[in-house]
């Protein structure tokens, strides 16, 4: 965290100074405005979040609710999300009030008794490292307020507006071509201009509808029976993630924050085509009854409920994630896009990526750092991330959904859980090649960090107060490319390959940097040095582009300069790193944009010229 | 953090629900309270953060100032601060913004041209492991928000009254025997009447002058100039934690949070008798002359200065600690009792022990769990903290102040700082037997774990959810006793020892539990068992005591049994706990209260007959 470097600041440093549109916010919806976000959903929120941290772009979110959500919905936080949120700083935060699953248990029918289960497989929940952080259940409703939170303090301000429904929107033409048609919480119509529109409006998009879209999918519908309960139990494993599958039926078992909670699903089947709804009407007693059954020879004895739901839902992805693929102007994010099963725990983590990945790109678009075919970007990454989550969830709710007896080997359960983990953690999305991720020539210099994947954080010392840091950590969702310098084994401070690289590069970059700007506005650029011992060189020895000038003040920024831990800490050792250095470029939603090598400065200019306007020669 | 048992909690659940005087709380001092906290610095904060958990006691906590703390003043939070932190929910937080020192500098004048310095000796800064929390540097301002967050979100909801000045008080009569003058910010008297008074008003305290009491020291005082400054700098340890020896005098360099601004110290030596207040007004510029003259051969361009001073101090200790040791009902802490340099980084670590350790004490006296006598417990512990403490400075602070070229041997101070980190880190704090500190006749049970000292965390696996987790982290600043109970070899389940310790310890503690309050009301009671593998039993192998039921629906609480982790991390081996058992109680402020046999229940009840009223048969 960087701060006092353009004024005291007193308060929490969380708290950027207001700027841009933040400086004065006005109550009502202005009549223009750059970005519209319809819905303050996972993938809205987010939305809202990264586009405060750029100020100049007129940015708001509308909800039809009249408050914050605050009750229900999606609860799992795949670690994936979790780095994610380390980037808006609540990480830790959450992580503290969140149920933290490091196991899961396997509950099937008693052989020798099959109206008991009995249980199976503990499989621990991360078994290969994915991710330093943890897999976590919390509430919706607490995310969104994390979201919210990161949305107001960023330097745009941004507040949910509530108490409004969208209704429709067309295209005109002009500077603001979308046309928003909204209704007030007494009715009253409205309407606003917008230079592009998120729909983050859910499976019952309206946004979808009004640029002509819809979801193909499955006919059929599964209908789930969810309760989040507090209950008096004998059921031993209360307290961890379970998937019970019973001779009446089968339940996902999660346990949930505050040590007292458990979310159930029961699974209620396939729906009938011509079922109509009925099976929404399940009475709560029903569930409680059926879920009794399936957890004998245990009783729960429900206490209270805090939430219940019956809901129906099938496999289905939206033909295109924006109105016009090559020239978009409304983008289709979360349950608008794709819909599916909740036991993967996936939903509410795919919905974030979705409105993390368009929102960073409409604010270098809007701010004018980047050109407008980036945003043809958005539906190339996300429509495949989609098709791979929706085949995933198919496979599993199925697999979860077939009686044990029809297994022809009953581990067959608990072995996919554990081959899917890098899946569900939400670690194997790689995008493929485009305007802002390149080709994978040179992945043998860096081969731990494969082009088009999220950057896997690995633990480094900075050399100026000799701190333990996960690389990682540092890149804060400011809108900013990283990027990480991995030294040759020359002594720092010698001229050489290194050098040569920084004195270029300095060059290359201050050419996408606007006049006037710090050096480091766009660019957060760092070196990691091999040498493990951080007591043999100096952080003056590293170039001038690693101490960049910050501030009102332009004072050194010394915060750049890291070096390998000893042994099997080593970075270049975990990550497959040449030693003659590598150029790894990380975009600003944390993903792999270029693997470079360490001789060729101009790669880095031309990697930035597709995604980046040139703005000085 | 357990919540949902008393109803669902949607939004943050650090805001616990008020209760008592949290509930009405008035904008108007009350006539008459319980407790009246006399200035919001460090000690006063804590004790209000630590009162906000006792709703049924009137706290109030008066600050001259009309508004909080902006700038300035301590900044040095040693590792059982942080532990401290950990209870009141926000060490996490405040790491993620604070400087976290990992080695210091030692720099001395180079023997080959001594008008330059040159770089010594580097120790870490915890080599010895005495704390899993780290050395902090974090601005004062940013301590008392977080505990003034604590206070505001506890059930009483207390919040500082800015702008009242106390005058003196006297003692008078009845129920609310203490009479305390104030004045408004315009002026106007005021009186309240208290059954309390903690002085937490500085080393110039009315409240300490209004007792009668005084300080007594040394007769002269040393003075410092000391600076927050922004600067452009060639001095490679500008990140690191330093102390400077030159030809020009001597420097105390510390970095601060942010990554930019730092802490400078520039001692300017023992002040004359006849000086008269005349170093106060030492210029600034002058200051950064001596400090350039310091640190050359490297320059400093001081670009911004945060805040400045010039202050003067002496070593002087208060001769008592209360109006009346025997029968006290105003009580002075911090600077109002010890007032030092500030160069060991003591002042504000110690202050918020004094004011935790007396803050407890009242809400247990006035909530009614505890005798009157408790309170004699604070002279006796914290005034022998207060004289170690003021022995320890005198002897670092001489060291430190003595010229490089008078030393017997110039390596003497680095040794000495390595030889001291434990007192430094605030942890050989040991209260001697007293109402609620035990005897060490047990101690051979817990060697690790010494009676009197702070309980020192080591990880544990917590049966329900196989998460490992800091014991000590499970103990918030809630006002309880944790009690420890270290299982013998025994499987769980298994009748024995353990089982009838547990059957009669519960009778026991039922006795000093009001009617109608959950079972662990004011003992939090957990059993760690020596078996390695969790998958070896059951929460339910554990006897009744472990699963308390809880809240409004009487639900059991599943997160009191845990086990040893496996090899070198096995806490019996890392903390010398017999295998035939132990009892370890903890006070509410993190002290080992006593170590007990786990043949010996009845030993549990003599334990609390002192310190606890018994309301029950």
């Amino acid at each position: 965290m960087q701060f006092h470097h353009n004024g005291y600041v007193s308060q929490d440093p969380r708290e950027l100074s207001p700027a841009g549109y933040g400086k004065n916010r006005t109550q009502d919806l202005p009549g223009e405005l750059d970005v519209l976000i319809v819905g303050s959903g996972p993938a809205g929120m987010i939305a809202a979040a990264q586009l405060s941290m750029f100020p100049s772009v007129n940015t708001r979110i509308i909800e039809r609710r009249p408050h914050r959500l605050e009750l229900g919905q999606a609860d799992g936080i795949q670690s994936r999300s979790m780095e994610t949120f380390q980037a808006f700083g609540f990480a830790q935060e959450i992580a503290e009030e969140g149920y933290k699953i490091t196991e899961m248990s396997f509950w099937n029918p008693d052989p020798n008794d099959r109206v008991k289960i009995v249980r199976g497989a503990r499989p621990i929940d991360d078994e290969f490292g994915i991710s330093e952080f943890p897999h976590l259940i919390v509430n919706q409703a607490r995310v969104l307020d994390y979201f919210a939170r990161c949305a107001q303090r960023g330097p745009a301000r941004i507040e949910p507006d509530y108490g409004w429904t969208f209704v429709t929107l067309e295209m005109g033409e002009g500077e603001y071509p979308v046309i928003a048609y909204l209704e007030d919480d007494a009715g009253r119509p409205s309407q606003v201009r917008a230079k592009y529109v998120i729909g983050c409006d859910g499976a019952k998009s309206r946004v979808r509808k009004s640029i002509g879209r819809c979801l193909q999918g499955d006919q059929a519908n599964h209908a789930w029976g969810v309760m989040d309960v507090v209950a008096d139990t004998d059921f031993p494993d209360w307290r961890t993630k379970c998937a019970i599958h019973s001779k009446a039926g089968s339940i996902l078992h999660i346990p949930r924050e505050g040590g007292y909670l458990c979310r159930i699903y029961v699974d209620l089947g396939v729906v009938a085509e011509d079922d109509n709804g009925k099976v929404r009407e399940t009475p709560l007693e029903e569930i409680i009854e059926r879920a009794n059954q399936i957890y004998a020879p245990y009783f729960v004895d429900v206490k209270m409920v805090a939430w219940h739901s019956v809901y129906e839902v099938g496999h289905r992805l939206v033909d295109a994630f924006a109105d016009d693929p090559s020239h978009p102007r409304v983008f289709l994010t979360g349950d608008a896009c794709h819909t599916h099963s909740a036991k993967a725990g996936q939903g509410m983590n795919v919905s974030m990526q979705d409105g993390f990945n368009i929102a960073w790109k409409l604010g270098h678009v809007l701010d004018g750092r980047a050109p407008e075919q980036l945003l043809c970007t958005y539906q190339e990454e996300r429509q495949p991330a989609a098709q791979n989550l929706i085949a995933f969830d198919k496979e599993w709710s199925t697999l979860m959904a077939t009686p044990p007896e029809e297994l022809e080997d009953p581990q067959i359960v608990e072995r996919y859980y554990v081959a899917a983990e890098e899946f569900a953690a939400g670690m194997m999305t790689q995008y493929e090649e485009n305007l802002i991720t390149g080709s994978a020539s040179n992945q043998a210099l860096a081969a731990g960090f494969p082009v088009g994947k999220r950057f896997k954080s690995h633990e480094v010392r900075r050399r100026c107060d000799a701190n333990v840091l996960h690389l990682g950590h540092q890149h804060q969702a400011d809108g900013r490319y990283r990027i990480y310098v991995f030294a040759d084994s020359a002594q720092p401070g010698q001229q050489g390959r290194l050098s040569n690289w920084a004195a270029r590069a300095r060059e290359i970059l201050a050419q996408f940097t606007p006049e006037g700007a710090d050096e480091n506005a766009y660019f957060d650029v760092k070196v990691i040095y091999q040498q493990t011992n951080h007591h043999d060189y100096e952080v003056l020895d590293a170039p001038a582009l690693f101490r960049p000038r910050n501030g009102k003040h332009s004072v050194p920024n010394w915060e750049n300069v890291f070096n390998a831990l000893p042994g099997e800490l080593d970075v270049f050792k975990a990550r497959g790193i040449s030693r003659e250095g590598a150029v790894v470029i990380v975009r600003p939603d944390q993903y792999v944009g270029a693997v470079l090598p360490l001789d060729d400065p101009a790669a880095v200019g031309e990697y930035f010229a597709k995604g980046l306007n040139r703005v000085r020669p």
